[in-house]
């Protein structure tokens, strides 16, 4: 009888928790300052923008994403050589965020965490993410990303899925 | 008696309507295609983003808007010499976007759009714009503009203000 693995079980995004994988787009915590005459006020650089490699240079994008059902079978992670990619919700409502540290062999074991609604991630240059996964309902995002020529896209298929649960 | 200037009447964004000031970043007429095995579509480079200057870098920003009382009396705008500034709603509710053409004495009569919740604009540089302009309600926006040295802000000051409407 093959070995059951426990779900991981995602985590809650804080800044903090995030660290070693990026920066967590959010109000709350940023440095921010009023402009306009008092009627803004700038949440300001709130992620480290990456256009490199051959051609390199900066895309804003949308991305509309279909639900994925929970808990989730995680096999496969990419990251991205020569550019940063960060995602903000469109609609106020969780979604999911996965990241793997980088080992000799590929990517480590995946974390996973809960993004609020009103936070977003930004992801650098060969950091291994999982692919945008809204979940309970589609979702659209911002996306911040890197165009130009080259190869941007490094793939990982791991042998046998991990399971990833959101608590309730 | 002071003759009094029949207000300028807040336009809808269009992609046509605003070609002369700046790219609209929304889904509708983009070219996209589907990413992810098919789980997400993505709507491909909608903004081009300018980071010139000296030590010029993109940032990514988060914005809260205080709503303007309409109609609004137009007096300022603004524009920026080494980059772009895009702008993007987080709330699905409309916005105002101002803009005028250049000319010999500055920045000319302005024009006026209602943006949809769904619509973001991106100015490129040197595009005289007013500032951000939610009414109604407060309003969170994701900025993507230029950070770096230099003097990137000009500011010019209409002899009289210009009264700004949106149809009902």
């Amino acid at each position: 009888m093959k070995a059951q693995m426990n779900p991981i079980i995602a985590k809650p995004l804080t800044r903090a928790a995030f660290a070693p994988y990026g920066e967590v787009i959010e109000m709350d915590g940023a440095h921010h300052y009023p402009i306009n005459g008092g009627m803004a006020e700038r949440f300001h650089d709130l992620a480290r923008v990456e256009a490199a490699g051959p051609g390199g240079r900066v895309l804003v994008s949308l991305f509309r994403g279909q639900p994925y059902a929970l808990p989730l079978a995680l096999r496969l992670v990419e990251r991205h050589p020569f550019g940063s990619q960060a995602f903000f919700p469109l609609q106020d409502r969780p979604w999911l965020v996965i990241v793997a540290r980088d080992g000799e062999d590929g990517p480590g074991v995946p974390e996973a965490f809960v993004a609020q609604g009103n936070q977003g991630v930004n992801y650098p240059r060969n950091q291994w993410h999982g692919v945008l996964t809204p979940f309970g309902a589609a979702q659209d995002f911002i996306v911040i990303d890197r165009g130009g020529e080259g190869a941007n896209l490094e793939e990982f298929t791991y042998p046998s899925p991990f399971p990833i649960a959101v608590r309730d």
